[in-house]
């Protein structure tokens, strides 16, 4: 009772202060049992507060197990900088440990001369099969797989099938699900340890597997997998090559990680910043300046086209001076209107719900609800014209006349922006672009022109100007 | 083999078409076998495509613990409707196989007098149960809890841990991590299947079990938990009291719905679109409409002070029309520097990974960033306005002066707009609201009068209109 940890903020973790203190007073042997109580999770961001130069130290403190579940939790930085320092003998001991899925993540992240000495150490078989995940591309549901699952055969008895999972039990990530295959490793059926404890120990197999298995191709898109284990709350997946045959499986964390990601991607490149995965309060200042200042730029240049345009019309503007104070509430609810159609489009492209089969149900509906809200933004808008413009700020410029001109712009306006935001990500995803790269700030550039000409073009015909 | 479902879209899945043609001609035992071989959450699709007078009649074609399971994945729609239907046994029938925070997520969403019938029909012991859960607030850990779990006693031996579990799995939502309590149900270790596999069955739990366990409390941040499962890969977490009581666990698949619904309601409100369960494609125009409308006119309404501000300058306006034209360019500018701030700030909140205690580090860090930002698109915006506004277009207004106006503005705007979309998520947040509908609509609102009041500001200096 006394070593529950109680999930309630950070106070119970270890700080790095007394870490350090109990490392300067050479109390290694109580340090490691303190740390052993913590979950590897947390003992990977106590590193984040250690000095460098004494984390090798503060590794070779942890036993070797639990050392290797902390290292997969690292950031990246800290990964490599210990991967410098390890010998290859400590290397080896950590590779052994690891499950093969995140010794490629790990990869992935590593510079070339690292990545050699990692295969270089890992004993041959480990090495055919991270150089076999290390083929499938970044999106696909093979290079989130893991190879080590368990696999029973369906002349297995119950009693048997336990025997095997028990034996297999240790280096496996998962061995809840477990896969039945045939003599050319393809997919016969699954059978949970659940229904194998519920079941006679003296049945077969092919009696207690379920044979409808969902699976998914190597090749599949990894986002699509994951939401497969949101929408059918799956354990483990397994995944199959062009033969059919059963290759690995993916596990319900790392679909969440998948999840997370793709959140968090789509939210940042909405609101025009390069994703990062490192937490905001640990980026440098430099690092969150360079993921900022690119888009910036390219939204600042693209508003060259508005300022043309108005440049264009500044006679008609110096005819009708009034006409000035609307142009920031017609392009910024212009811009609004897009974001709105394009953000609920990019997430349905995300999760899947739609498609560019889907093109014409969608700018349908964004038509329909494009004219309801730009018939209300359109009266709405009037009346306050009317009301504050005219009556309540008293400014003779702004007519009856002037005030219709700024509805009837507003109703275009809306009408055009949902129609450009929900159709620019489909055409972007058709073309293989990341949808959520035509966000709502390039949209939002798109539209302010469109709304500028809408609006000059109808003040033309109604004002004469 | 040629039962296997793979994941390739939806060609395979039962269409509604066949499903009706088959009820048409009577063939229920047939269609009940085809049916059964899909996972229930395609089942439950099918229903969307179903007219509504067919469902209870397709529904009871379905096995009764199927029926259950397809009943958990509908949508609440059909799901009332089918209440509605169902005779007073039939509610029983279904209520028992449901798991009890199942259930409770159905009462949440349903009327009142279906909700009376469905605490009339069941059993009292899971009535008593379901009236606890109900009262933890939406948020809490305890709202997306489920009651039913497997505890043991330190004292069993392995093998009598396994009779408890066969015992206990048939309606257990998870049987894989398993609880070890004392005889006032306070905590005390937690033993996975896995481990219990690997145990010699005479040893006693006390000796394998892990006694390090990380809790959470009833009242928790349920999305604080969630990330939990994201950090530490658990597959369940237990819950406990205010008295470290375990009252119930939750399980990783609720875990992924509530980080989905996080961050698809942070996507949408900063999107300025009210968040919604249901996907596009199914949702009604006129709900999409409602979803957007009141937002665009709150926003189109606070665009009046713009409208007003630029009235008031209208004479320095006049006297150098070329101001104008950069008007749009420096407010958006503006408001992307603010939403790439605020939607970095919404999502560390959301994440935890930022509280109020960091305010003056964050605001420290945005003001360092957008120095950096604010200086290089000062500089390529000076630039810009010399090299194409005055010399490729030849406006002769656009003087080097009006080109530092620029800049200068841009510089001081992009510091106040990260600095205003830094604070606000973080005091919203304080002071109880969500920090998302502090989002960038609002915040370009804000930006955007203050850019146009520095504007005025240095221009009325250096060009002294």
């Amino acid at each position: 009772m006394e070593e529950m940890i109680e999930f309630t903020g950070e106070e119970l973790r270890p700080t790095a202060d007394t870490v350090l203190a109990m490392m300067e007073q050479k109390q290694f042997a109580a340090l490691r049992d303190w740390l052993c109580e913590f979950p590897a999770a947390d003992i990977a961001e106590l590193f984040l507060d250690v000095p460098e130069e004494k984390e090798p130290l503060l590794f070779r403190i942890l036993p070797k197990e639990f050392a290797a579940e902390v290292f997969v939790d690292m950031d990246t930085d800290a990964q490599e900088r210990l991967l410098f320092a390890f010998s290859d003998r400590e290397l080896g001991e950590v590779l052994s440990e690891l499950y093969l899925d995140d010794t490629v993540d790990i990869i992935e992240e590593m510079p070339a001369n690292v990545v050699a000495r990692i295969l270089k150490n890992s004993s041959p078989e480990n090495r055919r099969q991270i150089n076999e995940l290390l083929k499938y591309p970044s999106d696909s549901a093979g290079s989130v797989m893991t190879t080590e699952f368990v696999a029973l055969k369906k002349t297995m008895t119950v009693e048997e099938a336990f025997v095997a999972i028990r034996r297999g039990a240790i280096d496996k990530e998962t061995v809840y699900t477990c896969y039945v295959t045939d003599a050319g490793r393809h997919l016969e059926g699954v059978v949970t340890v659940k229904t194998l404890l519920l079941a006679d120990p003296e049945a077969l197999l092919s009696e207690v597997m379920e044979d409808n298995v969902v699976s998914v191709d190597t090749l599949a898109d990894k986002e699509a997998v994951a939401l497969c284990f949101n929408k059918y709350g799956f354990l483990a997946l397994p995944v199959t090559d062009a033969e059919s045959r059963l290759v690995g499986i993916i596990t319900v964390d790392d679909a969440i990680e998948v999840l997370q990601e793709e959140a968090e991607e789509d939210f940042a490149v909405m609101a025009a910043v390069t994703p990062s995965e490192d937490p905001y309060l640990r980026t440098g200042v430099f690092s969150v300046f360079l993921s900022r200042v690119p888009w910036l730029i390219i939204l600042m240049l693209s508003a060259t086209f508005t300022s043309i345009i108005i440049s264009g019309f500044e006679s008609a503007l110096a005819a009708c001076m009034a006409l000035t104070a609307f142009i920031p509430m017609l392009m910024g609810t212009g811009g609004n209107s897009g974001s709105q159609a394009s953000a609920t489009i990019i997430r349905g492209l995300s999760l899947g719900e739609i498609g560019f089969r889907d093109t014409l149900r969608v700018l349908f509906k964004e038509l329909r609800v494009s004219v309801l809200c730009g018939v209300c933004l359109a009266v709405a808008t009037f009346l306050k014209v009317i009301l504050v413009d005219r009556m309540l700020m008293g400014n003779p410029e702004v007519t009856v006349t002037v005030a219709l001109v700024v509805a009837l712009t507003l109703l275009v306006t809306v009408i055009c922006a949902k129609l450009i935001g929900a159709a620019l990500p489909i055409l972007a995803d058709r073309i293989g672009l990341d949808p959520a790269v035509m966000a709502s700030p390039f949209i939002t550039t798109i539209v302010d022109v469109v709304s500028l000409l809408v609006y000059f073009g109808v003040a033309s015909a109604f004002l004469g100007i």
